[in-house]
Formats: C-alpha cells, sequence, structure tokens
C-alpha cells in the first residue's frame, strides 16, 4: 500500500481575526473525518524556528531591517518545511498551519513595504513551488480586529503598529485571495463566531470529501 | 568637503589560521596609517547577529536544515550590511571583518554542499552587487590548522566536523581566490606567524597607499 500525501492547510487573517479558536474548530472537524492533523504555526513550528520566532515577535531588537526580519522569517520556514511540514505531508498526514508565506506578503510586503518581488524570490528559494493546498483568510474590518485584539495580552513587535499598517496587511492578503482563487477561501470573520464556524465548515468539509474522493 | 566612502576588508580562513592575530595585526597597520577602523565579525557584529550567532555556533540546534543554517547567515548579514557596515562606510570609516559571504560559500557551499548558485542568489538578494574592497585568505593545510586549533577552547558546532568537510571548505576558498583576482590576496598562514605578518604588510601597506591616492 503507499501512503497518499497528506494536504496541506493553512489559516491567515489579520489580528483579533479569532485565528486560535477557528484553528481549533477545523482541526476537530478534519479528527472527526479520520484525518490525523498536525498542528502547528509560523513563525515557529521547531525548537529553532520558535528561537527565531523570540527573534522576530520580542522587543529585543526592535530597529531590526526589513531584509533581515524577512530573511529571518524564512529561515524558520525553511526548517519548519524540513523538519515538520515535508515529513508529515509524506506520512500521508495533514497539516494545519496558523500563518504560512501568505503572512510574509501581508506583513513584510504590504505591511513594511517590502518589494513583492524580493519576498517572492525567497519563496521560490525556500519553497522551489511548494504552496498549501487550501488556505482560509479570516477577513474582518481592521478597527474590529483591533478593538478585540485590545482585550487580550501585551501586544507583540507587530502588534504595535499604527492602522495604516494593518489595512495594508488587510488589502494585500484579499489580494491575495484575488490572485490565487483555486486555494483562498475569504471567511467574513466580522461577524459573531457560530456564524463564522459555519462558513468554515461550507468549505472544509466538501474539501475532505474530494481530498478522499481524489485519494480512492 | 565631501566624505570619501570607506573601504570594506575581509579576512578569511579556516581553522586554525590564525585569524584572531592577524586581525589584530591588520587593525594596528590601519590604525598606524591613520585610518578610523571599525572591527567587526560575521555571523554576528551587530545585538541581534550576535544572537543568531548563537543559534548557528552553539549546539542546541544541530540537526538544523542546510537552509536554514544559509538563510540566518544572510539574515545576520543584512542587519550588519543595514546596521554597522553601510552606515561605517559612508561615514568614511573603514570596516575590518572576521568573515563574510566567502565564509558561506566556504562552509554552507563547499563543506556542506549548497548549489553555488543558491547561495549567490541569497547574496544578490542580500548585497545588491556590493562586495569586499579586499579579501585576505589566510590558507594552510587542513591538518595544519586543526592541529593548532584543537589546542584550544571546546570546539563549536562547525569545529567539530570532519576532515573531509575542512578539505572542501579550502578548497573553496582557493576556487574563490582564483575567480576573484582583483581582490583576494592569499597569505601562506601555515608559516610561523612573523613571516605570515611580513605577507600581509606586503599586501596592506601598498593597499592603503593606492586607496589614499585614489581618495585625494
Amino acid at each position: 500500500m503507499t501512503i497518499k500525501r497528506g494536504r496541506f492547510i493553512t489559516v491567515e487573517g489579520g489580528e483579533g481575526a479569532g485565528k486560535s479558536s477557528n484553528l481549533a474548530f477545523i482541526r476537530d472537524l478534519l479528527e472527526q473525518s479520520g484525518i490525523e492533523v498536525v498542528f502547528t504555526r509560523e513563525p515557529g513550528g521547531t525548537a529553532l524556528g520558535e528561537d527565531i520566532r523570540d527573534l522576530l515577535l520580542g522587543h529585543k531588537h526592535t530597529g531590526m531591517a526589513s531584509d533581515t526580519e524577512l530573511l529571518l522569517m524564512f529561515a524558520a520556514r525553511a526548517e519548519h518545511l524540513a523538519r515538520l511540514i515535508m515529513p508529515a505531508l509524506n506520512e500521508g498526514k495533514w497539516v494545519l498551519c496558523d500563518r504560512f508565506t501568505d503572512a510574509s506578503y501581508a506583513y513584510q510586503g504590504g505591511g513594511r513595504g517590502i518589494d513583492i518581488n524580493r519576498i517572492k524570490q525567497l519563496e521560490d528559494w525556500v519553497q522551489k513551488g511548494m504552496v498549501p493546498d487550501l488556505t482560509l483568510l479570516l477577513d474582518l474590518p481592521v478597527q474590529t480586529g483591533l478593538d478585540r485584539a485590545g482585550q487580550r495580552s501585551e501586544p507583540d513587535r507587530f502588534e504595535v503598529e499604527q492602522n495604516a499598517f494593518f489595512e495594508r496587511v488587510r488589502a494585500t492578503y484579499l489580494q491575495l485571495a484575488e490572485q490565487n482563487p483555486s486555494r483562498f477561501r475569504i471567511i467574513d470573520a466580522a461577524v459573531p463566531l457560530p456564524q463564522v464556524q459555519e462558513q468554515i465548515e461550507i468549505v472544509v468539509r466538501p474539501f475532505i470529501q474530494a481530498q478522499s474522493k481524489a485519494d480512492e
């Protein structure tokens, strides 16, 4: 028996989009269908990746150059792919990831203004054409998200950015969704959680069914 | 009065090549000529770069992927260029650096076997054509160097590699010198220190004179 390659699902979204609750919900949906799920996040996902995450999100290196930030993101990603994502997929497991390369385009490209072509070069360098099978974008107005996020813990090095930064992040995410319609699904995350989850089910259940069919 | 851009000198060499003593000697030569020198090293040179250096040279992440290692090297380098090297050169200071991109070719390319073209892509991405004005390669047979280095402190994550690894590192350095004759000078570092320093003086003094002339 040959093992069918697993599927790679990513969840993207700005501040306060409810990623944590909705990731847990997606994980449950997958596991209820008998799928073995590896749940992970970016930046991070490996021991080294988490150390890099600390450099990126902590306040110790606030003035880091944009190029440095982007290279660190992709260093963590290279480790994540080599040590966790690709091995899991090759063993037939599905990988559910809290943020991936789309976030580099949104935050470093849209937010920080790094040339999109320079991000594309690193994406090609690291991923060699590998992209997620499905990306759920939890979209909501920036202010709604910030109001929600503000009620939580201490802000990290990205969360202290200004509204205009997050508007550019959101616009870039929506642009990515438009440019990659086959893998992106936009979820309206401004509505109450049960209605967000309803939208997610409408996307994820048929995706599971279609993939099971493809693997038969 | 316009400030003349400083010069960027790098020193490369394998284990036990005597980089520390010879870097101090070069620094003295420059300062004796009235040149303001910024002395730095790679990986590292900035607060963030030194944190990245710890990830790279420590034993905590021994199994890191080659791609990750290379991206971390270039992340530290991007920060080094943006925060220290370029600002110093633009202020007219000279920068003397213990290892630079040639080391990525030698260690990650030659040593680890990463495709040279992939290193070149990151070099172009980060440096946008910026290269050292002068590179001194302290060359010596691998076993001689390892014997010398072995008498010192605990080996780091690179120093525990095998002889074949260091043979590839040396061969790559010599190849780089051959391919870039205008900036590389090979110093025979196998001979006693006074004779090494004699060779260094023969290279560095005329370089200083030529640069002073060019700045007049």
